[in-house]
């Protein structure tokens, strides 16, 4: 049995000796590096936090201390001392999830993988246990990255001032979150790490001045007495000591016996200290040092040794498709520019950084400087491209309404990742964004079915100067090429039934398809499968891709109006989304087609495969198309008076509208 | 002719002297008084930077030099100095704004009152002209409680990594935002404002080490040597410096010359710089300066010097009947809490927080810090109480979706000044958050139509432990209570025509009335009205509050099936609001009735009375009735084959559905 194995609980890493902590930390390296090879998911975080994490759980009690993680993906350590070592199925359906998880473990409290939040929950914990009158203490881990989050900063700040409540943040600081961390604060926390010199220095000084008569004396009380205080004054702990926050650091992260001591100092204060340990993003694992990108911040399914992907390659990526082209496009227009919030080879931009290096900026993990800051640079005359991930836009909602909307600013948001991404689970799908920006005035809305409609819609995007566009589209490769047979305003119809009856003898005056499908994006593959599968049954469709999905196009109430009923399907949200604005159009419209919507329905995800996810919420071409065709039976049902039929979702006493 | 009236343009400024300073500063506070007191405004703010105002415009060259103002309503001064002398209209319909405006002048900027926006739009400015190679200054005024929020963070962390552009920062710190400034930041801050002794005492210690033999000189150089040199070990400057940020300050932000002199320092410096003043909210007006809870933050219409109101109390305030139900909900519940974001008293927590002191937090203007430390405190065991203005929620919608509700947090978020509030124009209405919030899955939406269902609806929602739940309402005095006549499910029936008909001799084979009208909270006595009308012309109507407006009460769709139009009217955006969701609901139960929704349409809506801006948007008893009636006929016609009518927005083709 491994010492690893020994571990069930954290209380079990007590009794360990230094050269088994030693032997520990290298097994969990070894079980990390062959465990995540396997599945895919985060590496290189999780081997810079294993000492941190074993020093962590000796130093505290958890669930009773409470230990929060601050975007979750540095978990699986902790993952692995609190009776979680199976990690054959992690991300996978049934399996570990690749974030904390309060369904696996009581050791667990924040599920979010949406970074900087952690000092927030820590504060409202701690908060809580003081009105409470509970003991038990409260530790934020948090990395340097997320430190740049606006949120961060909030939570900082109100911690701070709360001298007699206890909390501890532990910075985890390997310079860097998926990217080198930057701006000010990285600056700051790069003078931190060179306190040792000053602690030196201080030593030396305070030791030279109380030597020194008279004057030097004079000197050190003067310090002394200042409001900061000697050592204060001389050692450049800077900000965070000037909020407020008692600062015990830096410390060697990969040392446990210095991580647990500078823990268990922080744990008998009183207050809110900051304990800043500096960590290796791969340590201890040679390809991950070795790569510059990220460290293997993610990794796919590979051989350990090799490193060499064991997965199929599938065709070029959407980000690809995307990084291709907003280089062709930055070479035609000098005032295209693109930022990026500490993710610039994920989203895509990294051959644009490499090309035009003074037209993009990497924000950090701030998504409201993001859309803030391009508001400014639109406005100062410029084009930004602001490319995101789709989930990470919530972030920023209020910055494109308020500053971006509201000033009709031309900045083109290129959201990555839209839709059901599967194996993080369910903070990091994007299915909301098609719902939430509704809402938002003059903002104009493109959903890509295929490569060429990507680079063409991207086109089209960066060609509006007086109002926010967004392109959304899928992770994981691009499909075939689909084409269109016809064009009806701005819209492409994809297919039209060949016959043109509808399946039964209804009342319907048209001779034309019985259901127009609305197919959202990569949505359009899926429709076609379930027009086909329709048209086996003998109905009729026709199938149209809006391609500007806001506004609706003014052209779809006259093509709706031609069919008995529309389906709108999209890789969103069913509430709010497409299918609701195409319900308001034909209403306004005074085109009563009834309407369905087949997207997401209202819950959280849990990982799984894309497909995986797809299949179980119902978004496949046979029940696409099986829901459709119970619609037409129950409503032809209706219109004979005979209600019956395989109508599994209506409930209520209904009856023929006209 | 006054100074004031001499001055058209900022350039007029230049040839003042310090004497005709001193008076104009005087007239400016004289009318600013008398202008704000006549038609309501924000009055402390602008009293606060006068000199701050007219050094700005004496330094630099608006608008070639760009002045950013964060949260435009410290904005009169600049106005009044930018040719904008006429304040008669004062946010009211056609008159001037009661923010920057772009389209009343091209020294305006950003038009967005939501805080702590304006650093990250002057980065956005700063950058674009670097990277096109403009000339110019990009100046940012913020206040010390706007820094307080994520953004100003993210803004600041960006700003300092750019040593090489230039941009100029003013913290116009007045130790308050509506309430006191506070956090860590205010301490902070507080240390800084004695840096004046610091400063001596850094002189003095030089001197003296420069003048001891050996030790001194040693002592000297080596901190002169040192990373941060000589002054910055010594001053507490601490933060600003720390990140990278030139600090000079503080300064008296009154003393006009002394304002310039710093400004001047500013403009020579080729990078960031953050320039400290130290201003008084409400300067020079004695009735402000008393003003204890805001300094006269934003008054009504009133006697400039007996300071009473001049338009006549309406009734008790939502925020008051809140105010008062919260206080006794703590009395009864010692795990009630509560949490506001900069507005203590605005929201109605004044109370709560004079008898629970220990059970409020104020979290600074920092929404999202307010929602994650929320869902904290929720775990932790009590149940917190978020009030925010409804605007303002939207700084926190991923924080809502990914933290309260993803974790499934008892969290009570009470959303006061929902739907249109008029005289603040376009960024205060709080007209997006029953669309937005629309896919956050678990989250349960009440609005109340009056005084009593507030009461009882805040007890229900607070009840709910495992869920998030949201009370929104209007801004303005509360109406007359509105009883229900029958409860069908949740929902209250206020009305149900006597007479059985509908309108036309249609082919609806029910004998119950035509029109089905949902009313989302306050639009009870809109829908009331409107189907009097509609009534009136022999159209029956049942006029039902949902009351939970999210999810869909489960008996609505058969209520609707009973009808031949179902017309939902809301207080919000017509895009995905809960129109939309009462469409979904009716899609999914099968049932074909035809939606209409009446709410506000896709704009951002210019400042104007609540009333006047309701009618200009249709939001009326006459448009409502009138567009329902005009829909009836339409179909009727289609019914009978003989298609015309007063359908103006109808416009495609159209058949009968069926």
């Amino acid at each position: 049995m491994t010492i690893l194995e020994s571990i069930r609980q954290p209380r079990d890493l007590k009794a360990l000796t230094e050269a088994e902590l030693g032997e520990l930390a290298e097994e969990i390296r070894e079980f990390l590096v062959h465990a995540v090879a396997r599945t895919g998911g985060h590496l290189g975080p999780n081997l810079g936090v294993v000492e941190l994490t074993v020093a962590l759980h000796r130093v505290f009690e958890s669930p009773v201390d409470r230990i929060v993680w601050d975007t979750g993906h540095q978990s699986y350590v902790h993952k692995l001392l609190t009776g979680r070592q199976d990690f054959s199925k992690l991300r996978g359906k049934g399996g570990l999830s690749g974030y904390p998880s309060r369904e696996e473990s009581a050791h667990d409290i924040v599920e979010n993988s949406h970074a900087s939040t952690a000092l927030g929950w820590a504060d409202g914990l701690a908060k809580a246990r003081q009105v409470q009158g509970e003991k038990g203490h409260v530790v934020a881990v948090i990395g340097d990255g997320a430190l740049t989050g606006g949120m961060a900063w909030e939570a900082l700040n109100n911690i701070a001032a709360a001298k007699d409540r206890p909390l501890i943040i532990v910075v985890n600081d390997n310079e860097r979150s998926y990217s080198p961390t930057i701006g000010g604060l990285a600056n700051h926390l790069a003078t931190l790490r060179t306190t040792d010199g000053y602690e030196q220095f201080l030593a030396w000084g305070k030791d030279v001045l109380l030597r020194t008569p008279i004057v030097g004396k004079e000197v050190y009380e003067a310090l002394h007495g200042a409001k900061k205080g000697f050592k204060d004054a001389f050692a450049p702990q800077g900000m965070f000591e000037d909020l407020g926050l008692k600062y015990v650091g830096p410390i060697d992260g990969h040392d446990t016996k210095a991580v647990e001591s500078a823990l268990r100092r922080a744990k008998c204060f009183h207050g809110p200290v900051l304990v800043h340990c500096l960590t290796q993003k791969g340590r201890g694992y040679e390809p991950a040092l070795a790569n510059e990108e990220d460290h293997f911040h993610t990794v796919g399914v590979m051989d350990p040794l090799t490193c060499e992907p064991l997965t199929p390659a599938g065709g070029p990526s959407w980000t690809s498709v995307f990084g291709d082209e907003i280089v062709r496009i930055g070479d035609e227009r000098e005032d295209v520019v693109a930022i990026t919030a500490a993710m610039l080879h994920p989203v895509g931009l990294g051959r644009f950084a490499e090309k035009f290096p003074d037209r993009v900026w990497d924000v950090g993990i701030a998504e409201q400087h993001a859309a803030v800051s391009a508001a400014g640079l639109a406005t100062g005359g410029l084009h930004p491209v602001v490319a995101v991930y789709a989930t990470f836009l919530n972030r920023a909602f209020d910055q494109l309404l308020m500053d971006v909307a509201l000033h009709r600013c031309g900045v083109t948001f290129v959201l990555d990742r839209a839709g059901v991404t599967g194996v993080d689970g369910a903070s990091h799908n994007g299915m909301w964004d098609l719902s939430v920006l509704q809402v938002v005035p003059g903002l104009r809305i493109a959903a890509p079915r295929d490569a060429e409609q990507l680079r063409t819609q991207l086109r089209e995007a960066v060609a509006v100067d007086d109002a926010p566009t967004l392109i959304r589209f899928p992770k994981e490769s691009v499909g075939p090429e689909i084409p269109a047979v016809d064009r009806v305003g701005g819209m492409d119809v994809l297919h039209r039934s060949p016959t043109a009856g509808s399946s039964t003898g209804s009342s319907v005056s048209s001779g034309g398809p019985a259901v127009l499908l609305v197919a959202v994006g990569v949505m359009a593959s899926v429709c076609l499968q379930a027009a086909e599968l329709l048209e086996s049954r003998g109905i009729g469709c026709t199938v149209v891709d809006p391609r500007w999905v806001k506004p609706v196009d003014p052209a779809l109430p006259w093509l709706a109006a031609d069919h008995r009923l529309v389906a709108v399907v999209e890789d969103n949200s069913r509430a709010a989304g497409v299918g609701s604005a195409v319900a308001l159009a034909l209403g306004d419209a005074e085109v009563d087609v009834p309407v369905r919507r087949f997207g997401i329905p209202e819950q959280f995800l849990a990982h799984a495969k894309r497909g995986e996810v797809l299949a179980d919420i119902g978004l496949t071409p046979v029940e696409i198309a099986g829901r459709i065709s119970a619609s037409l039976t129950a409503r032809d049902d209706f219109a004979k008076g005979d209600v019956k039929g395989d109508l599994s979702e209506a409930e209520p006493a209904k009856e023929k509208p006209e």
